[in-house]
């Protein structure tokens, strides 16, 4: 039977080309009996699919996608470096998407979906909570990494998975440090925005840790940044308007190392000595906090185990190994030279 | 004629199935004489191509592929952003690729082309050097960003594009001015690697600068980082290394911001001062020359006009409305506080 073509088997099936494609490249979209009697009937004439068209179609069916929020944020390079590493062993594409402030990561995801047989979905950065039914619209499993353990409040947490820190217990732990310092007076940089988020969750740990050590919140002293949380820009104007309103503080802790870092700039520029004058804290752990002088206290999140502990999962629920979990690992306070005992 | 199927316009035209497919689909690799049959036959029934299956074609046909070396690397950040809403606004989808330092970024290139419909492809960062039979292999436009001017010394610049600064003007330029303020034993960081990269154009520059000024090259000031010029760590132990070697200089100039800011660190942890008792240059402008403490010396890209050229000549190519073309952009040399008089 050499030089049988896919429309033979399409007439012998009494189906269309489109299915018979879809029996061969193990398309979802395609009744399981049909799909069967389709494979019979090319195994019985030794039918042997174009190779190039195939493997086009594999490439597009054998697919995971990372979706990205905040590109502006070298935060996530580390974990991208092993996502791309973990599906190359697993001889599945990777297709890196950035999805735009303005967008909804879940929307970018549905979308995605339609143009590209995809196997899964990470999700970094962006929002902590989501619209379960459009959650429950994607058809392949999604693991959301870095972003809170609670993604949606209407959906069962068997439906997604998570693997992060505990952002709100880091933060509480990172501000009970500089209490245990002395300070009293704590400024914070946080994010503006209303929508729940790993951002609030820290603000959250901060107001906790605040409220269990009876010191009183002042609300001055709560700074949001309009947008960027990994914008050095932002936290060098927001710090530069908190010291300029004459507000008392002895510490300032931020929930990024990159808003850290734009705010011991603001310091400098004012001629505040870090820590001499005032003690300042970051979180992440990146690069730049080992870097920068003063060196900054910081929490630590261990991405590399969060990105492999994401991509093991991914895969296990497609193999059907495992359900869908909830992975928590604990970060490190990281003692830097940007703070120091209240004088 | 409705519900005519692909296979009854392959039957009519006397080709197979995926020669209809290739024709609809706007593919190259078909002849134009069998692609305009096609086509009129297709006109005279009536028939409408599956849409589901047709948009995924096109998905993969209008394409443009971002080939990007050194993920680790903040500078392409602005860069990208701009490559995805330009290929937005051209309905184009973009596939952005990292590319890993062990792998030839022309082979992941040719690779690509292969899976998917490529209609040009953008390479970032790496070699300035290429093999130029592959990229003659290559069936789609490409232009090198960033990247030098001259990118195959056997390749016709009729072949290629590229848009980029004048890396071995610019980092003259700043050993010049380095020339300028009084000092004459001025280290440099740079890359390691035998191959020809902006890298070792910045290298050269500097050596035209000392030759040029009379100053005798001294290769114990000439410092080469393992591999990654945009890693922190590496320019903190090679300036490390540099302090402990007992070397006289009065100031160093680092190939790359991210390398000047491990210097930063290294000068502050040996209790050197910055720029009291040695000055320290950077290269790119990058958002951290802004904010580190000294803000730095450096020479600023025009990333975003860079990127946006970049675009346009593809786009351009693509349409058959330009050739190729090699586009310069002037660098900015930004004096920050990190550089001063010799004393």
């Amino acid at each position: 039977m050499a030089g049988i073509t896919i429309v033979e088997i399409a007439k012998r099936c009494g189906v269309g080309v489109s299915t018979v494609s879809r029996a061969i490249n193990d398309h979802s979209d395609i009744n399981p009996e049909t799909k069967k009697r389709i494979l019979e009937v090319i195994k019985e004439t030794g039918y042997v699919p174009n190779n190039s068209a195939r493997n086009l179609k594999r490439t597009d069916a054998k697919c995971i996608a990372v979706l990205v929020k905040g590109i502006t944020n070298p935060f996530f390079t580390p974990m991208i470096q092993i996502a791309e590493q973990e599906a190359e062993n697993r001889k599945y594409a990777l297709v890196l998407r950035h999805v735009e402030a303005y967008e909804d990561e879940l929307d970018v995801a549905l979308e995605l979906e339609k143009e590209k047989r995809l196997r899964g979905i990470i999700f970094m950065g962006g929002s902590s909570r989501h619209s379960s039914s459009k959650i429950k619209q994607l058809n392949v499993p999604v693991v959301f990494a870095t972003i809170g353990s609670e993604v949606s409040e209407k959906l069962s947490k068997k439906e997604y998975s998570t693997v992060s820190v505990d952002d709100m217990l880091e933060s509480r732990k990172m501000t009970e440090y500089l209490i245990g310092l002395g300070h009293k007076k704590i400024a914070i940089l946080s994010e503006g925005s209303d929508k729940p988020s790993i951002v609030k969750l820290r603000l959250e740990g901060y107001i906790e840790a605040l409220k269990a050590n009876g010191i009183e919140i002042n609300k001055n002293l709560i700074r949001l940044v309009d947008k960027r949380i990994y914008s050095m820009e932002n936290g060098y104007q927001t710090t530069k308007a908190l010291i300029e309103s004459g507000e008392e503080f002895s510490a300032l802790y931020c929930i990024s190392d990159v808003l850290a870092v734009g705010a011991l700039r603001a310091f400098a520029d004012a001629g505040i000595r870090v820590p001499e004058d005032v003690s300042v804290a970051g979180f992440d752990g990146q690069d730049i906090s080992r870097f920068c002088v003063p060196r900054l206290t910081t929490v630590r999140q261990p991405l590399e185990d969060i990105s492999k502990a994401t991509m093991k999962l991914l895969f296990d629920i497609i193999d059907g190994e495992s359900g869908h979990r909830h992975i928590i690992f604990p970060g490190e306070l990281i003692e830097g030279e940007s703070t120091r005992k209240r004088s």
